[in-house]
């Protein structure tokens, strides 16, 4: 399909790309609706065949929607658009180790004049299905980032990169799980149907109450945790695998597109 | 999903893969029906991220749903395959010329020990659910190899890779179009909906009765041609692009996996 992004939407996208690129640092939840988000990692040229590989071979979690290739900035999904600047915060990774966050990053494509940078599809683009559907987003009613969790599930290898497989977890009614499920099922191309329902146990998550990144949930009676792919699974394949440099944004503080979310809808 | 095979399909797909390994030549259309056929293009290490991102650029005709890296041969979806020889047909390429055909290409693999080979998705896979619908596959009825057409439409390029869309044509009767769409577009793994319904000539196709690849079709009073992306995309790039050294299947001769159609099913 080619969806065509309203004027409005456009005017918020490009506003929400300009204030982020001023210093703005504010996460991108329910910023420009209806358009489609995005995760960021950026690597070496010399580890991006890897990391396509790792995507292809993980499309769950590492759903690819955009490549800039080295030596280029601007996404193909957001004319007029620099990756090293438009994104409210980044995250510089050494070795495996966060060593920075910070809300610009042109010095590490200074640095590496060499990065290929992918654009990993974001979970909101199927929040915005299940909102429409009257299933509620706690994260979004709480006005927090989406909690998510390591699993003890290992993606599958691509050369060197490795690394276990990150969740978003959203509370759903017990009725609405099967609506959640189906609504979630029609966008494959950014992370699709849930991975796993009701047992955090299971995937290896020993407290809900403690996520490894974003905001604590809240589980009410009668709703059921629901677990999705999550975007940050690039970062927690840079922590096990350690490439010598790479960037990537800070989990909630997304790219935005030109894009609408309905372009995603099989 | 992870839909399992039963073990008469396997011994099907097992058997099919021993008799091309032992030199037959035939196409694959009606083998081992339920399981999921795969086009392929290896390519020297060199080009690898560049047809890997070709792929991911363009993914209706070059739906990637296996890579072999370089120094193995296995296809993690057929274990005990050999890519080197489990197809009826391959096609060597040199400087984007077709040098030869040949049923064995385990020489390739010798001049070329970097070969990274990738498998992409076949419209096989959604026949089978046309034809469960009663809609009937034409060139399946004749026994004939589908007719495949360079058009007009150029490929997203990717480094040095760049070529025109190639379409695979179904004459489908006008009352059940809506449902072939609906029901090739619940696969957007392997091709998806068609890109293109009714009209050749606004793809650049002077003549139907004349294929690039494949068997002339036949079109009946009351039918549409319906275009579908095709996994010969990648042949076209290699006649546009000319890299070095590349192997590819010869159409219709397909690898056939170990995986049920089912699996692509969103």
């Amino acid at each position: 399909m080619s969806v065509l992004a309203s004027p409005d939407q456009l005017a918020s996208a490009r506003a929400a790309r300009a204030a982020y690129r001023e210093g703005l640092a504010e996460p991108t939840s329910g910023v420009a609706p209806g358009l489609t988000q995005a995760n960021l990692i950026a690597v070496p040229a010399d580890w991006a065949f890897e990391t396509l590989l790792y995507a292809q071979r993980n499309p769950k979690p590492c759903p690819v929607i955009d490549v800039i290739e080295q030596g280029a900035v601007e996404s193909a999904l957001a004319p007029g658009s620099d990756i090293r600047t438009d994104i409210g915060a980044y995250r510089i990774w050494r070795d495996g180790e966060l060593v920075s966050e910070q809300t610009d990053a042109r010095d590490a494509w200074e640095e590496h004049p060499d990065l290929v940078a992918f654009l990993i599809g974001c979970s909101f683009t199927f929040e915005t299905g299940l909102v429409e559907a009257g299933i509620p987003i706690r994260h979004q009613e709480l006005g927090r980032n989406v909690p998510m969790y390591r699993t003890n599930i290992d993606c599958t290898p691509a050369g060197r990169l490795r690394g276990e497989l990150v969740v978003s977890m959203r509370p759903i009614p017990a009725g609405r799980v099967a609506d959640a499920v189906q609504i979630s099922g029609r966008t494959p191309a950014v992370h699709g149907a849930p991975v796993h329902v009701g047992d955090a146990a299971s995937l290896g998550i020993a407290d809900l109450s403690r996520p490894d990144f974003g905001d604590a949930p809240e589980l009410r009676d009668g709703e059921v945790p629901v677990f999705w792919a999550c975007g940050v699974t690039p970062q927690a394949a840079i922590m096990a695998s350690k490439p010598p440099f790479a960037v990537t944004h800070a989990p909630g503080f997304m790219f935005i597109t030109d894009v609408p979310d309905a372009e995603y809808i099989v």
